[in-house]
């Protein structure tokens, strides 16, 4: 057997999530099926570097699996990349060591957020930006931004039926872009996140943003570790994971 | 009867084009149920300042349509924005002379077409860019874009069955920008265009830029008069009416 990493980029919109779950349409799914068939109908197994929800989108995820025998790099990604439903691109596929695994080798993970904060919601981002038609302070957000850098428990940011033990993670960038006057771009970086954290982040930081949470909320959900004194879980199609870097 | 005009905005991936057709889901057919609906249930018909065909996008199509009755214009902007399907936005709603009409008015268009010119096809572009994988020459077709500026008869560059009897028009604006390594914009501006004009001249624009017809064949098309010497149709999912100019 041998051992590849991918990189795919997926438009989340018609899959309801990256794992596979009964009956409905996943990325794993959609490309175990390919993988499969390119490993003489003997069933393949794609890790990822961690799931995404439906209708979160990925420009960079990473994936790994095992097949029989040794491929060109190059034939093996333009198969995978024709043989996938055209809203799933492989865009590099590589011969990795066979004991690497995406998602337990060191990373860190880049997740972008995008908002569109207008009167009248782009059909062109409907399935592709959050929208948000109040106002928003862009200073007030910055300040909120700044307090989740650092080392923190999380707990405050996740879902309550989450299921890992350590929730400290350390986050190394939280900043916002804005791309014109209707657009914002917020960018994450960290050693990981647990689930929902960067949406449940993001809907903390709008209510901050709209003057209905004081900038303060941010370090009272850090130390109280209580979901309910957060925001509302933001909506999926503002969320790309942009990148995961894989460290030394 | 009031006469309003509109600027609307419409995702194309989802409907069988502008105008209604037997049985398929158009933009018009979607808007004049919910029009209907606000002139307590009398039918409405709505005027467009072009057809767009499946899958073309508008950002600023111009509508117009009579209602019973004077209207405040922001909230009937706002009944029509929210009523509609979210693949539809009313940008804007104005009260319009009784004689104004959104077609007959003189008026210049301006249409964009987008290019994604890479190896692998970005899952995001997919209905929102026509892709082209081969090798594109900019400064070839940048000459062939020259060829189309001026006024013309646009016969060859049309479609077969165009009933329009006077095909010559004039193209005033005809260029090409770069965005990244990776995808074009070209810009079409002119006081008409006919059916399928422009898919059929960047069917012909990118076939000069791939090496596989002469810069001289723009005019070789537009003397001749003959479909058959121009390149394929291209795809549907590039194109954007971006503007309607009323003049004067």
């Amino acid at each position: 057997m041998t051992r590849y990493m991918a990189t795919i980029a997926y438009d989340g919109t018609n899959f309801a999530g990256f794992q596979t779950q009964n009956n409905q349409r996943t990325v794993q799914e959609e490309i175990e099926k390919v993988l499969t068939k390119l490993n003489s109908h003997q069933p393949v197994i794609l890790h990822g570097s961690g799931r995404t929800d439906s209708g979160v989108h990925a420009h960079a995820q990473r994936i790994h699996f095992d097949l029989q025998g040794q491929r060109d790099e190059e034939r093996l990604r333009f198969a995978l990349d024709t043989q996938t439903p055209s809203d799933i691109a492989f865009h590099e596929v590589t011969q990795v060591e066979e004991d690497f695994h995406v998602r337990f080798n060191k990373h860190e993970k880049i997740y972008e957020y995008f908002l569109e904060n207008s009167k009248v919601r782009s059909p062109f981002h409907r399935l592709y930006r959050a929208h948000f038609r109040y106002k928003l302070d862009e200073d007030l957000m910055r300040q909120a931004l700044a307090d989740l850098i650092g080392t923190h428990d999380f707990t405050g940011f996740t879902a309550a039926g989450a299921t890992v033990e350590d929730k400290v993670r350390t986050i190394t960038q939280a900043e916002i872009v804005k791309l014109d006057n209707e657009n914002y771009k917020f960018i994450f970086r960290g050693n990981g996140f647990l689930y929902k954290q960067v949406r449940n982040m993001m809907g903390t930081v709008i209510k901050i943003g709209n003057g209905r949470m004081p900038v303060s909320q941010i370090k009272k959900i850090l130390e109280s570790k209580n979901r309910d004194l957060a925001g509302p879980t933001a909506a999926p199609e503002g969320l790309y994971l942009k990148e995961v870097i894989y460290l030394d």
